[in-house]
Parts: structure tokens; sequence; C-alpha cells
């Protein structure tokens, strides 16, 4: 079916999807763009396609057709309609959502490495973390009811695939997560400014989870309670702080060395 | 003095320091915003000062008069049109740049912790490569010709301060920079999604300077090839490269963690 004007129930749909994270987490699904991360989507997640009729010209070998009912072609007008970008690249698709709890992320890869995720608030952050996270082998992500929606458009374009991929569950009770997780048997570490130890001091090759704060403020005082330590990164110069996507890039992948040193052993 | 118009020649000409690299390389000069970077400012680098009256009321503590005639009132709407953003906070400066040669940097504190980065275009990552860069202790930073300018706007405010403290250099033949460190005794480290060893298989205690490359296309083959070695970061699942903020934190953290480790020893 062709789709030529932005009046129609479908647009104003996939469009409300982009802009609303209730919406998308009510109907189970997100909205992926730009052919990049369109090659990403696992096949039995994708739920529809809408393409430019350029698009589908040019990308014949994709061999997307409207035999599965999945198809829309779209103009280019109706494309930006729907999109969260202001030169969407002729491709927008709509994905299921994968969905986690805690407990399926304890009983993940071992030994786990989690990250706890507390009032992370910009999304291109978020998606660094995501995508640093899969490389450095976290098998699981658990944030906080303030951290931005895993499945928002910026979200997701800076996670370059790693979204589809990372195991993330999101929770009101974020207290009741650290205590679920230590429970399970997992070292809580918290990054702290204020840390009693340098973060490389300790042995991340058992069961771990790193707790990140907001990019402002920090942990809150409770999360950072509730750690079994409390670590810091040494910054030299005059340096208040860090990137809360560097910070997390150097735990896990001070983690993942770590782990590489010990297999090798 | 109180400026009202946005007609006003000064307002055009901030603006245009705002908006302009090479305008403001010609006047050796930049353009700093808000209340939280301008407490960072060393004051003997301050040109000229632009705030709102609110600002200076709330501001009294920072002692800021006209006596030295580097102070001007401006309505909002005035500093709206020198800004870089929709809602400037009450303050904004025109600072000297400060230059460096890279033989100043090879020359500066020992062992030198250099970065060359090679067309580094999207301004967060600059400027929060030069904020890590200065927490993991780096020495220096020396761009090539495509590099976004260290002055922007969005590099500064995303540096947090750290472009006031970090040396740095930009060069426009970047294969003699490193030919001349390389002569200066560093050993050139090319993080490579390629690199023949794991990058924490290295010595980065001595002089050192790790080479990064642009976001999409990596290191060029020269840069790469003018290299003493070419490193990797790990990467697991299927994540193809890493955000080059976080490829260059992680190496740094690597080298401020072995430096920290030797001055124990």
């Amino acid at each position: 079916m062709m789709i030529a004007s932005t009046a129609n129930r479908r647009v104003k749909e996939v469009a409300a999807l982009t802009k609303k994270a209730r919406y998308r987490n009510e109907e189970g699904v997100f909205v992926v763009e730009g052919p990049r991360m369109f090659s990403e989507i696992p096949k039995d997640r994708l739920v529809h396609v809408y393409a430019t009729e350029m698009f589908l010209r040019e990308n014949e070998a994709l061999g997307l057709t409207d035999g599965g009912g999945i198809l829309d072609t779209v103009s280019e007008e109706v494309l930006r309609a729907m999109s969260d970008t202001q030169t969407p690249q002729g491709v927008l698709a709509v994905v299921k959502q994968s969905r986690h709890t805690l407990a399926e992320l304890l009983d993940g890869p071992k030994p786990a490495l989690l990250l706890f995720l507390e009032t992370v608030q910009d999304p291109g952050n978020l998606g660094t973390i995501l995508r640093a996270g899969e490389g450095a082998g976290v098998t699981g992500v658990v944030t906080d009811g303030h951290t931005v929606d895993p499945y928002s458009p910026k979200v997701v374009r800076s996670t370059m695939g790693s979204v589809f991929r990372v195991p993330f569950c999101r929770t009101d009770d974020f207290a009741a997560a650290l205590a679920d997780a230590r429970k399970g048997g997992i070292r809580l570490v918290a990054a702290h400014l204020r840390g009693s130890v340098e973060y490389d001091t300790q042995d991340y090759t058992g069961p771990v989870g790193f707790l990140i704060g907001n990019e402002a403020a920090g942990l809150s005082a409770e999360a950072a309670e509730a750690a079994d330590v409390r670590i810091r990164i040494p910054m030299l110069g005059r340096v208040e702080s860090l990137n809360a996507a560097v910070a997390a890039s150097v735990l896990m992948y001070e983690a993942a060395r770590q782990r590489r040193r010990a297999a090798v052993r």
C-alpha cells in the first residue's frame, strides 16, 4: 500500500510512537530509523516497515516485498512526519520491544556483569553506555524509572544496534532491584566521587554490578549506601567528574580487562 | 554601558565569534556562556563580559563591575542574539584563546601523555575527550585541520572547563606532527579496529601518544602506518566500533592506571 497523506491514521500512530515513551511501552514496540539501524533489526522482531520508493529501488537486495503485509510505501513527506529527524533516510521500522525481568538478567551468562543506571537522562549517554557495554561484555542493564527510555529514538540511534542485543530492564523500585541483585550474589560497586578506594584496586572477575548515577547529581545517597563498595575513578587536574558514559566505560572495560587476564592464567 | 539593541555592532561581533571558527581564530578569542563555565575562566584571559542586570544582581558576590571597562550590561534579547543557545543563562564572556605549538606540548610535563585526534567531528566527543583527558592526566592534545574547532561553543560547554586547562594545538600537517612527535621520543599508539595487539598488553608508563580517528571512518591508513604499534580494544557481541570518546577514555585511563601502579612500586 502507498501512504501519501500525513493525515493517515498509521502516520499519526508512528509519530506518537516516535515521540511518546508511554505510548511505546503500552504498545510494546519502538521505532527504528535509517538503513544503518534497519540492517541490525532481528527479523523476528520486525512489526512493520515504511519505506520510500527510492529506498526500495536502491535496496532491492534486501528483498523487501509487501508479501507479509508488513511493508508500506510512503512519500518523503510522510516519512518526515513519522520520524524523529529532519532528514529520515528512506526507511523506518516499527519493532517489538524486548522485555526482560531482573530475575532473567540475574539468570543470564556467568559471571554476571551488570550495570545499574540511576537517573541517567542524556539519550546520547545511555546509547553510548549500551554500545560500550555490549563491547565490554555486559550481561544486563537495569535502569530506574527516571532514566531516559532506552527505546527513545535518540538512544536507539546512538546504540548503533546494541539496543537490539543488550538485555535490559526498567524498574520503578531501584532499591529493591539492588537488594535482589545482592541477594542473588552480585557484588554491587558504586561509582562515587568520594569513593573510599580507587576503582582498579578491586576484583571484578566474579559476579559484579556497577552503579552509575545522574550526570549532574551522581548517585543518590540511598543507592550509594546500598552498594558493597564505593569506588572512585582518580581524576587529575581540576576535573570534578567524568561524563557518565566515560565513567561507565572505564569501569566496564576494567572488568573486561581483568576477566581476559583471568581467563589466560 | 547598557546594550539594548541587537543591531549594535558589538552584538554582531560576538554572534560571529559564536558561529564562525575562522573569525574566532583570526581574533584569537572565543565565547564562553553561562555561569558554570564563567566561573572556570582564568582571570588573565578574560577579554569582555556581557551580563543581564538580573545576573549581576543575583551574583553580586562575583564582584563584577564596569571598572576595567570590560563589562557591559545587556538585555535578555541581546544575550540571545549573541549566544549559541536558545536560553543563555545571564552571562557570556569573550575569552583569549590559549595557543600552543607542538614543540611546547612535546616540552611539557614528563612522561608525556599525548592525544592525536584525526578528523574527530562531533563537538560532544571532542569536549568529552578533553574533559576525560584532563582527568586522566593528558599533557597535550593535537588535532588535525578537519577536527572540530576546540573553541566552538558546543565543544567548550561539554569540556566542563577542561578547555581552559588542557594544552592543545591544531595542525594542517598531521603527518609532520606525528613524525616530529616520534623524533621527540614519543611512542605512537594507534587505536585501530584491526590492531595486531590488545591495548592492555602495552606499556604506557613512558612517553606515549594515542592516535584516535574519525567517528565513522577511523584513522586514515597513513596515520595508522605512522604509528609504532596498532592496538585494538577488544569488543564482544556484535559491536563494530566504540564511540571515539569512549575509546580515547579507555586508553587514557589504562595509561593512568599503569602510571599509578608504576609510581607505587
